[in-house]
Order: structure tokens, then sequence, then C-alpha cells
């Protein structure tokens, strides 16, 4: 096999929106293996918002090192083993990075891709993204059958995991989305509601008409101004579910803040974040619940593959464009 | 005794700060009571800053009409009944509005007040503000032994009694005021760790140097800026407690969103609203425990009283220049 591994790393940090320019192509020796370690070449990589948070700051994780291989989670096949719960050909999920090969310990989190499910799939509704959407969903914004849901950044690999699973409890469900083609995919095929066009609708105008009793969960991908119109029509005990900001990333230290915070006084709402991390040792709930709609023909899900380590930086300035569909990997290498 | 009732009343919604042009005084003569009613002379108003918002728009009541006696919580006694609960001479606490006599029916929420007890502690300690500092900082911001407790609008009715209960739970206090004076009465006298004078300190790099730690819990009376500054600080699983925001209520078109509401997301925080109401039917724990903290000494409270029931739209505006010390209180009649 290959000893030598490429890898893309951090060579800038981002001053708004990420470019090629802030990461450059190294090859380096594959490393030898410790007791307890094992080596796994890429197959794919998750494609997601955080990474922009970690190449910039210190955040959940700390910040990626200018230098080092950017952190990114992934999967691929293990190819030399001295930890006996791997073995050479299994499948893992792991905090991999934009390399071909990753020598994995416990601190990169591997966890067991079992035979016989897709790999794009372990790293959308059955990886971290399904996970972010059944445990935020569920744990912060606690639906009730009967209330309504509005989900932004909808037509995102979790958004729309979010709607799916909040019209499977008998939600009303709204979808905030960036395209006229990801609207109609919301209300034709995923059971939406009303899907709304931040780009070309006047959302305020859109979510009074489509939330005639107010807003009982807002799970937020976007942050910005959509937020903002969100919590004017919040109600009463009315959650906020912050997953991510994802309009603010790329300009931090002039963010928006919403005005219409003030309204969760009165109207006793709760706005609360969530790291999906600390759910970890739940996945396996999630991922039955998930696997059991999927089963039942209730969840469906998109996935944008680009090929080659090489397109990674381009793939995560997309997810800050949106024109993308549903979950975005990098295909690495053939499994 | 008098058949005429000296009412305060709404003449025109405030644009900004209230002014004595919002209001007018008008005479009518006491209605008949009907079954069930009773009415009460009102020897105290409490001059809260929700008022503020009850004559602007609906909140978590319907607002004031224009032409309506201002919606006020009071302290009085019986004067007349027709309800076998309340009998003339019980002393009672009510929504009773700024008039010199109240008919109470259900819908004004009438409480009886124990005899022996002061009827300027039935307004503060034992009232709506001690159980907001009460209920709000435990089944909110609830704090634990060790944890750092910030409060802004410490010196006021409700933060200068969270910040003591905090302390007697052993949490680390910081108090943010607005004048020197205030800030010594916190550390001085009410035992708080640190004051910050947000008029002549910077309050974020004294938030930091007070918070090595963080900031577990942020209990909010004011608002805006001083907001922000806290959500920079917030520690990994912190609570917000949105009891208020003083600074905004004069310009609510045009209210201050906090930016750094961002970091709830990485740092898993929850920033929650709530209305003392929903616990009125806890209120008797409230006072239980507020009455053990004073009997022990732990519990240090101040009350201004300003006289006569003219002088009730200039205790209302006073709220907003923070030049009173704890509890305002106008005192309508001799008890």
């Amino acid at each position: 096999m290959s000893t030598s591994n490429r890898q893309i790393v951090l060579k800038a940090r981002p001053k708004g929106r990420v470019t090629r320019e802030n990461f450059e192509t190294k090859t380096s020796p594959v490393a030898t293996l410790r007791d307890g370690e094992f080596l796994v070449r890429t197959l794919y990589l998750s494609i997601d918002p955080t990474i922009r948070g970690w190449i910039d700051r210190d955040t959940y994780l700390p910040a990626v090192e200018v230098g080092a291989v950017v952190r990114s989670a992934g999967a691929g096949v293990v190819v030399e083993s001295k930890n006996p719960k791997f073995n050479v050909g299994d499948h893992v999920f792991s905090l991999l990075g934009w390399q071909e090969y990753a020598v994995v310990g416990a601190k990169e989190s591997p966890a067991a891709i079992p035979p016989g499910i897709d790999l794009t799939d372990a790293l959308s509704v059955f990886g971290v993204t399904g996970m972010t959407a059944f445990f935020g969903l569920n744990e912060i914004g606690r639906p009730n059958a009967g209330e309504t849901v509005v989900v932004s950044g909808a037509a995102g690999a979790t958004g729309s995991i979010v709607g799916q699973l909040a019209k499977a409890k008998g939600c009303r469900v709204v979808g905030i989305a960036g395209s006229a083609a990801k609207c109609e995919w919301l209300t034709r095929d995923l059971g939406f509601d009303v899907a709304i066009n931040y780009k070309t609708d006047d959302v305020g105008a859109r979510l009074t008409a489509a939330c005639p009793k107010g807003i009982d969960v807002f799970f937020d991908n976007v942050g910005g101004s959509i937020l903002n119109e969100a919590l004017a029509r919040i109600a009463l005990r009315g959650r906020v579910v912050l997953c991510g900001a994802i309009s603010q990333y790329d300009n931090l230290d002039n963010a928006y803040g919403p005005p219409n915070y003030v309204n969760l006084i009165a109207r006793r709402g709760r706005m609360e974040g969530f790291i999906i991390l600390d759910y970890a040792p739940r996945f396996m709930e999630g991922v039955m619940a998930l696997g059991a709609l999927l089963a039942e023909g209730k969840l469906k899900h998109k996935t944008t593959v680009v090929d080659g380590l090489d397109s990674a930086p381009d793939a995560l300035r997309r997810l800050f464009t949106g024109d993308h569909d549903g979950k975005l990997l990098v295909k690495v290498a053939d499994g």
C-alpha cells in the first residue's frame, strides 16, 4: 500500500467566506501506528458548517492550528491495525481529517459502521447530521403533536430530517429554504405543510400566514433576520433550538443579534443551544428511530457527492452558498 | 366613606420615556359591588417596570386601554364586602390600579395579607418582587453552590434579592448597578462578591476579571449591551434568566439584539424568559423561603416610598432613570 499521504492543511484562517487560499495541499509519510491505533483509508469526508468554526477559532473544540490537517468527520476502511476492536477491512466513522489516510486512536472518536450500511448513509441520516436533527428536535425543541414547528435551512442535511421527524410526530411543519426547487422538494416530496423561499418571499408575512397560532418550536440553522422573524411570532412557551447560525459564521465579529429576543420574556420562551457530541452515548437511540422511519418510507434524504480530496475546500464554500442538495460529501477514494 | 374615587387613567400611549402627559386624573363615583366583589381602599401602589409594557402594547396581559385606569399591583384595606372570604378591615394584595378605591373580584387576583405583615413588605420581599427573584433564580437559573451568578439591575428591588438568594446558595455573586453608592451597598451590606458600576466601569473587562470561570447564571433585568457582555462570557451550559429588559422598554420597536447569542450554541447555553404570574400557585413556597432568610438576617431590602396618588406617573418614570433605591412604592393613603 501507499506510504505517502496527501493532506489538506490550514494555510490561513478565513476572513469572511472561505476560499481555496485558506488551504494548501501537502504530502507526508503515513505515521507509524502505536498500540491501540489503526490506520484508516479515507473514503468519504463529511462537509459540515462546524468546520468553518473549527478553522476560525476555539469553539467546543480547540481551533485547528495553522499548518495542521483540517479537522473533518469522515468514513473509511481500516487498512492496518494495532487495535483488537478494529480489524483490517472494517468500515469506520471517525474524525479523519482532510487527508487520504488517518491514524485513528481514541481521541478521534471512532465508531464501527456495520456491514451492509452505505457509507453515505452512515455520514448523513445515521451520522452526526441525523443525530443532530433527532436529538436537537426532541431534546431541545420537544415538540408535541399539533404544535407548529418551523425549520430554517430546511432543505439542508439536518433541516430536511428535522421537518420529517416533526411531521411524523403530528406537527404542522413550515420550512424556510433558498430556492423554488428546494421549496417544492420540501412540500411535494417530504410532506412539509408550507415552504417559504427566503430569497423571494416576505418571510415575516408568510410566517404569519403559515403559523396562525404562532411558532411552538423554531429549529434554527441560519440565525440572522430569519431568527428574528421567528422570535416575532414565537408562541407562548415556544422553544428556539439553536443548532447553527450559518448566515453569521463568515462574520462572527459583527454578528447580528435578534432584537425580538425580548419576546421570550412575556411569552415565557426558551432559546437553547446544543452540541451533538454531548449525545454520543445515546446515538443508538437516534439510529434506531431514524432507521425505523426509513424502513416505513417516512424519511427521505438527499446527498450531494463531489469527487476528490482536492475538492474539499470548494465543497466547504458551497455550504455557505446553498447550491447543493441535502448532505454534502467528498468522495476521496473507492471503498 | 367617600363615594368619589380619584383615578389616574391612560391618556396617550408613551413614545419613548413615559411622561406625565401620558396620564390624566379623573374622579368617578365608586362602583356598586356585585356578589363576590369587595371594595378596597388603596394604601400602597407597587411601581413596576411591567407597567411600562402594559400601557404600551399587548404583552402577557392585554394592553391597558386609553382612557382606562392604569393597571398596577397594590395593597389596601377592605372597606366594604360582598365576598365572605374578604372582610372589612382585612389587608389585601391585588391588581388595584392607580386609583383611591378598587372594586375587586376574582380577575384582580386578590390575596389576603395576614395581620402583622407590613404592607410595604407585602409588596416587596413577600410580593411579586420577591417571588420574581425566588422563582426566576431557582426555576430558570437553577444555580448550584460554587457557581458564578451575575445579576444586572442588581441594586433594584428584584436584583438585590436575587443576589442575596444566590449568596445563600453558596454562589459567587457579581452585581451590575448604576452608581458607586449602589455598588457599595451591594458589596458592603448585601454580601455581593463584586459590584460593577456600568456607568463608569468597563463592564466587559470587569466581568472577565470577576468571573474567571465564566458566568453560570446571568439574571438579566436590563437587556442591551450588558446582556451582550454577559453572553460573551457565558460558561458551558450557562443559563440566562430573562426577567426584564428595562433598557429597551422605551424603544421596543428599535430594540437591541445581542449578537453574542451565538455563543449559546457551542456553549450549550439556555436563555429563557418567565412571567411570575405562572408561579402564583407556588407563592407560599417562596414566601416561606424568603421569610426564613429574613429571620436569619440573611436578606436585606430597601424600599423607596413616595407620597400621593398623583406622584405615580413620576414614580414610574423614576424606575427608568434609576434614581431610587430598592422597591419603589407610592403611598396613597394611611392604613
